[in-house]
C-alpha cells in the first residue's frame, strides 16, 4: 500500500527546501516517538523537543524557525502540518480507491442505473433506479443508493452508507460507514390531537470535497433542499435537520446538531456536542466552543460558548441549588445597594 | 410520481371551501417563494405576506381570517398546515410503497418466515426465522430482521434498518435508515472487579403510526418490554434505553436520550438534545425545551428548561469562574443582609 | 431457547446455599411482578417487598440478610444481582451463537480471508481481503469487515456492523447493530483557506470481553491506535475519537463522547451524554455524572458533575439573564463588603 521516494524526490514534488541528505529513502509517515527507519515525521510543538532529538525517523518536516532544533534530514515548510498531510496522502493512498473497477457479483444494480466503467461497486451494495455513479467512485459494501441518486467523480462511500432518493453527492466526497443522507425531515402537522406527516419533498445537495463522519444523519429538505457546500467537514454522529445550509469550508466536530432551516456561514468552526436551534443564522467565521447551546443568531463572528464548570459533586450540588436563587440574589443585591446609598446620604 | 387534480377535486376530496377558479390544475405542492404554475402552496405566517403576493403557485391553502390577503384561488381551512400535509400526501405518495410486490432475488428470506403477497422485500435485505411481514409492508434494501420479528401492515423500513429478535412493529410505521430496534439494554452486574452481562430478555413493542428517525436506537427491555405507543414520532439519533415507555402521540426531536425504565406520558413534546435520567415519570402533556437535562420526575405538565446562555468566550470564562463561587456568594449576601439589619436597629 | 434445571442443580452449579425445596424446576428468569411458575427471580431492594410476597416465581435469588422476608425456595448469595445474571445466561443462551456454523450463500467472503470452521457468517455479510475470523465467532447479517480485520474467538457482531481495515476485535466481544469501528479520525490541516485531509493511518484495537452498543462510532488512530482495553462496556451512540485509550472495565453510558487523544483510566464510570475534551487524562476510578462536560484532566478519582437544574421555563428565563450578570454581581458584592467594613470602622 505504501510507495518509496527519496527525500529529494519529495522536496521536488512539493517544491520545498531540502536540508541534509536527500538520498534517504522514505516509504511511510510516522509520529516522532514511534517512527522507524524509512519514515518521515513532523515537528510543530516545542513540547515534543526531546522526541525530535531521539526520533528514529529518517527525515522530518519542520518550519524554518525551528530548523536549528533538528539534526535530521528535513523538508522545510511554513505549514509543516499541511505538507505532512500531503506527503502522507502520497505515501498512503486509500486502498479502497485502488481496487479493481467493476460491479461485484453480489451487488444489486438496477438496470436503469448508469455506472461509470472506472467505478467500483462493492459486495452486497444496492444501486437504485436511475442512479448515476461517475468515474472513479467507490460504492462500498452494504451501501444503499435509492432512486435517482447522483454520486460525482472520485467520491467514496465507505460501507453501509445510505443515500436516499434524488440526493446529489459532489466530487471527491468521503462518506464514512453508517451515514444517512436524505432521510425525511421531522415535519408534522397537528390535527385531531394526532400528528400527521408532512411529506418531505426536498433533497440533499452535497458539494465537492465534503467529508461526512460515521453515523451522521442529514435530512432532506421539506420543500426546498438541505445544502452542504464545498469543503465542509462533518465529524461522526452529527445531525443536520431539513432545510439547513452549511457554508463552504465549515468544520463541525462530533455529536453536534443543527435544527431546521438554520444557515451556518462559511469558514465556521463548530466544536463537539454543540446544539444549534432552528431558523437561525451564523455569520461566516463564527467559532462555537464544545458543548455549547446556540439559541439565537450570531451576526458578529467571534468565539462563543455556554455551559457551567465541572465540579466535585458535593460542590456542584450546592451551586446548583443557588443557581435557582440567582434572580432572587440579584434583586437582593440591588436592595442592598439602595440601602447603602441611603446610609451614605444620611 | 405526482398526480393531477383540479382545485375543485381537492376541495371536494377534503370537504373544504373553494374560493376562486376551481378549474386550475394542481399536480404538486411547493412553498410560496419557489412555487411554479400547477402547484399549491400554503400561507400561515403574516411575515411571508409579500411571498403570498408574488407567488406563482396556482392556488393557496389559507385560513378564513387571512383570506383577504390572498388574490389566488384558495382552499379555506382552519388548519391550513394539516390540510397542506394531506394534499402533499395525496399528490406525492411514497414511491417505495408503490414498487412491485415481491421478494428481490438478492434478499435472504428464511424459509420459516411468512411474507404477505403484497409486501416488498428489497435487494440484499435479510428476513430471519419465523418473521411475519404483513400486507403492503416495505422492507428496504439492506434491512435486517432477526428471529421472529413481526412487521404489521403498510409499515416501511427505508434501508439498512435492523430489527432484533422478537420485536413487534405496528401498522403504518415509518423507520428511517440506520435505525436499530431491539439491541440489548445496558445491563451489567459487578463481580470480582469486573462487569458481567445481564441478559436482556424483554423485547421492543412499537405501536401504530409511529415514525422513527435515522440512526435511532431503541433497546429491548431487560425482563419486561420497551414500549413505544401509537402515534409517537422520534427524530434522528435518539437513544431509548431498556424498559422505557413513551406515551401516545409524544414527539421527540433529534439527539435526545432517555435512560432506563423512565415513563414518558402522552402528548409530550421533548425538544432536541434533551437528556432524561432513568426511573423517572413525565406527566402527560409535558414540554421540555432543547438542550435540557431532566434529573427528576415531572408530575405537573408545563414547559421546563435548563442550561445557560451563549456568551462571547471572554465573558463566558468570567461568569464560569463565578459560577463556582455561587454558594459562597449566596452566603455572603446573607451576612450582608444581617449586618444591614443590625445597622438599621442601631 | 431455554433449558430446565432443578433449584438444587443451580445451587450446586453456582456453589451457593439452597433454602427450601430443591426439587422445583426452573426454566427461565423473570422479574418478581410478572414471574410465572417455573421461573426464578431476584430480590435486592426492600422497596419491592410486596412484590416478593406476591410473586409467582418458583424461587428467588436473595442475600442472607434479607432471607427472613422470603417464603419461597431461595438461592442465597452476597451478590444476588450477579448470581441472577449468571443464571439468566445459563437459562437463556444467545441463540445467534447457537446457529449452525458456516458461511451463508449470500455472504461475500474474499478468497484470501480465513474463516474458522465453527464460525457463523450470516446472510448478506461481507468479509474483506485477508480477514481472520476465529472459532465460534458470529458475523451477523449485513455486517461488513473491510481488509485484514481480525475477530477473535466467540465474539458476536449482531447485524449491520462495520469494521474498517486492520482493526482488531478481542475475544467474547459483543457489538450491537449499526456500530462502526475504525472510521477515519477527524484530522485536517489548513492550507490556502481550505481543509486538507490528514490520512488516518492507525487502527482500533479492542480487548477481550468488550461490549459496544448500537450506533457507536470508534475512530481509528491518526498515526498510533485507538485502544479499548479488556472489559470495557460502551452503551449506544457513543463517539470515541482518534487516539483515545479507554482503560480496563470502564463503563460509559449512551450518547457520551470523547475527543481525540484523551486517556480514560480503568474502572471509570462515565454516565450518559457526557462530553470529554481532547488531550486529557482521567484517573482510574473516576465517576462522571450524566450530562456533564469535562474540560480538564482529572487526577483525583471521585464523582464529578456539571450542569444547571431543570426549572419551569419562566423561572429559567429569569435566572438565565442573571447568569450573564454573575461576574458583575460578584464584583458588586465585593464593593458592598468593602463599604460595610468602612462603615464598621467609622
Amino acid at each position: 500500500m505504501s510507495r518509496r521516494y527519496t527525500l529529494s524526490d519529495l522536496a521536488e514534488l512539493f517544491s520545498v527546501r531540502l536540508v541534509g541528505d536527500g538520498a534517504v529513502e522514505i516509504s511511510c509517515v510516522a509520529d516522532l516517538e514511534f517512527a522507524e527507519k524509512g519514515s518521515i515525521s513532523f515537528f510543530i510543538d516545542k513540547k515534543f523537543q526531546s522526541q525530535l532529538k531521539n526520533t528514529r525517523a529518517s527525515a522530518v518536516v519542520i518550519s524554518e524557525n525551528k530548523l536549528s532544533l533538528c539534526s535530521k534530514p528535513a523538508l522545510v515548510s511554513d505549514n509543516p502540518h499541511a505538507l505532512f498531510a500531503e506527503i502522507a496522502t502520497l505515501l498512503h493512498p486509500d486502498e479502497d480507491m485502488e481496487e479493481d473497477a467493476g460491479i461485484h457479483d453480489t451487488a444489486a444494480v438496477d438496470p436503469t442505473a448508469t455506472i461509470h466503467d472506472t467505478a467500483i461497486v462493492a459486495a452486497n451494495s444496492v444501486i437504485g433506479a436511475y442512479c448515476v455513479v461517475d468515474e472513479g467512485v467507490y460504492i462500498g459494501p452494504g451501501c444503499v443508493l435509492k432512486q435517482r441518486v447522483r454520486v460525482k467523480a472520485h467520491s467514496k462511500l465507505s460501507a453501509n452508507v445510505t443515500i436516499c432518493k434524488d440526493c446529489k453527492i459532489g466530487e471527491r466526497a468521503i462518506i464514512h460507514p453508517g451515514a444517512v443522507i436524505g432521510s425525511d425531515g421531522f415535519g408534522f402537522a397537528h390535527k385531531d390531537s394526532k400528528w400527521i406527516k408532512v411529506p418531505q419533498l426536498g433533497t440533499v445537495v452535497i458539494g465537492d470535497d465534503v467529508e461526512i463522519g460515521a453515523g451522521v444523519a442529514i435530512d432532506r429538505g421539506a420543500l426546498r433542499d438541505t445544502v452542504i457546500e464545498n469543503g465542509v467537514k462533518l465529524d461522526n454522529q452529527i445531525h443536520i435537520a431539513h432545510n439547513v445550509t452549511i457554508g463552504e469550508n465549515t468544520v463541525m466536530a462530533a455529536q453536534s446538531g443543527i435544527a431546521g432551516s438554520t444557515r451556518i456561514g462559511k469558514d465556521c468552526a463548530i466544536a463537539g456536542a454543540v446544539g444549534i436551534l432552528g431558523h437561525l443564522e451564523l455569520a461566516d467565521g463564527t467559532t462555537i466552543n464544545a458543548f455549547s447551546e446556540v439559541p439565537q443568531s450570531i451576526m458578529e463572528p467571534g468565539i462563543y460558548a455556554s455551559g457551567t464548570p465541572l465540579e466535585p459533586v458535593a460542590q456542584w450540588r450546592k451551586n446548583r441549588v443557588r443557581y435557582k436563587q440567582l434572580d432572587e440574589m440579584a434583586r437582593k443585591l440591588k436592595d442592598i445597594e439602595r440601602k447603602l446609598e441611603n446610609l451614605d446620604k444620611k
